[in-house]
């Protein structure tokens, strides 16, 4: 395993490969790699002959009070897990080697990034649309994964693949969860040893939702007040927003149908966690309806 | 030479070319071609062995006042035109087959697109921008060629590659003009015999404004001031702008450096026209400076 942190040296790495016929993974994170990472990292190997995993916190998908600087880092560590996974290249680019001048470029999903998180994070989205952009033209590969626990951003590179005719696939890989269903995030180490039981209240918010779908409710008002109410009880949680969403455009669902995306946000203590599950439910005009 | 006009043929038609080492070159065009386009075809025959001219009037960058069902078209012209020009492939697509949904995503350069012609067609080049962005995917050119002509374009399109890292070089074909200098335009079929002679003042402008500087003329104003005058004296002719900017930022300059466009702007009878030059000169802080 190589690790590179030019953008002109991992594309001479790659393009001999690439025109030797090799297919390309890539796999984008923010580093500070856990689990949920692995299961990425995994499926990109078993489905290419190259596995390249880009490490880059982007400064572009960070608001001005958010946790940039603060954001974990340990590149040993990554380093390590990616070798015993069988990575074959991480691009590990600075700052200044992915934006060299201002960007004036953005790539933006409006109508999908100023809902949910975007309500409380209205650059996040853009700056994340404009830094997959980026990596995809550097890297070129045949498939890209992310995480459904990132089930907005899933969404919406989805949809600027589609838009934009990028020559790939984006393969979304599950959830990966602690035993208690706390997804995996590498923001978890920020939970204090006092909130961290409480942190599991997102998972069950959802859980509860599910079941009260399962059960035939099918008014997304009632849902997103039953999973609102139960985060809002927990102690130390501050509910962000709990919502019920068609899950490939982002917007919201009076009566629930089609595939939809349950959908939570929360701080718990200081450390804000989301999470979500997606459900293929009947077409509205299903006989199926209870 | 074939004409295809789905974006699924078209990458079936071109994806064994690449794999066989082949260069492309991509001529994105509206149609109605003309001598300016020609040149532009010839410019990556020369250099390409797969030239694809795209023709394609994207709604995206029309305002819902503008011209675009009544922008030129004849399919039939450009194909005879561009097979006697040793074109490969014209890949010309519906609206529907570029935009079978509406488009969520788009590529944006504010700062680039609101100046010069974005006052006056605030969503033109994030139109621009996103369809290029998607023909560049759907091609994969090596090199994709755009006229000096549309320079605003031609700056912003360098810029969404260099910022975007797509993996391609952008060429700037020289602007062709008729023998009174009037640069060639598909919208020029639009101008009356009377209107006609009027139209040479957006190059005389620009010709004078030349003159200025290679006389030692450094302040910006000075120099817009005396290309405006002359549009406006002009019978039948409207001036939209005379400026004066930074060729690769398009940022106002007050002083003159570097690498200077002037760029003008005007409706002759009703018929909105556009034209650029560039001049490189010495550094502001330059002996050469009178």
């Amino acid at each position: 395993m190589q690790t590179i942190t030019s953008i002109r040296l991992l594309r001479n790495a790659l393009s001999p490969l690439r025109n030797a016929g090799r297919s390309i993974g890539l796999v984008p994170t923010m580093g500070y790699l856990h689990e949920g990472h692995a299961r990425l990292v995994s499926t990109a190997r078993e489905q290419n002959d190259v596995v390249v995993v880009s490490i880059f916190v982007n400064p572009l998908q960070f608001g001005p009070n958010e946790d940039f600087a603060q954001y974990p880092r340990d590149l040993h560590h990554d380093e390590q897990m990616l070798t015993a996974l069988g990575c074959d290249f991480i691009f590990a680019p600075s700052v200044n080697e992915m934006y060299p001048e201002p960007a004036v470029t953005v790539v933006d999903l409006p109508e999908m990034g100023q809902v949910l998180c975007g309500r409380t994070r209205p650059i996040h989205f853009r700056g994340v649309a404009t830094v997959v952009s980026k990596l995809l033209h550097i890297v070129q590969p045949d498939k890209a994964y992310f995480g459904q626990k990132d089930g907005q951003q899933l969404a919406i590179i989805l949809r600027m693949v589609q838009d934009l005719n990028l020559p790939l696939a984006i393969v979304g890989v599950p959830t990966v969860r602690e035993s208690d269903g706390l997804a995996k995030s590498s923001r978890n180490i920020f939970l204090s040893v006092q909130d961290r039981p409480h942190a599991t209240v997102l998972y069950r918010a959802l859980q509860v939702a599910r079941d009260d779908i399962e059960a035939g409710q099918r008014f997304a008002a009632e849902v997103m007040a039953h999973m609102a109410a139960l985060i809002s009880a927990e102690p130390t949680v501050r509910l962000d927003y709990a919502e019920a969403v068609d899950a490939r455009t982002l917007q919201p669902l009076s009566v629930l149908s089609g595939t939809v995306m349950l959908a939570v946000a929360a701080y718990v203590g200081k450390t804000r966690l989301i999470d979500n599950i997606v459900l293929p439910l009947p077409p509205i005009d299903s006989p199926d309806i209870p």
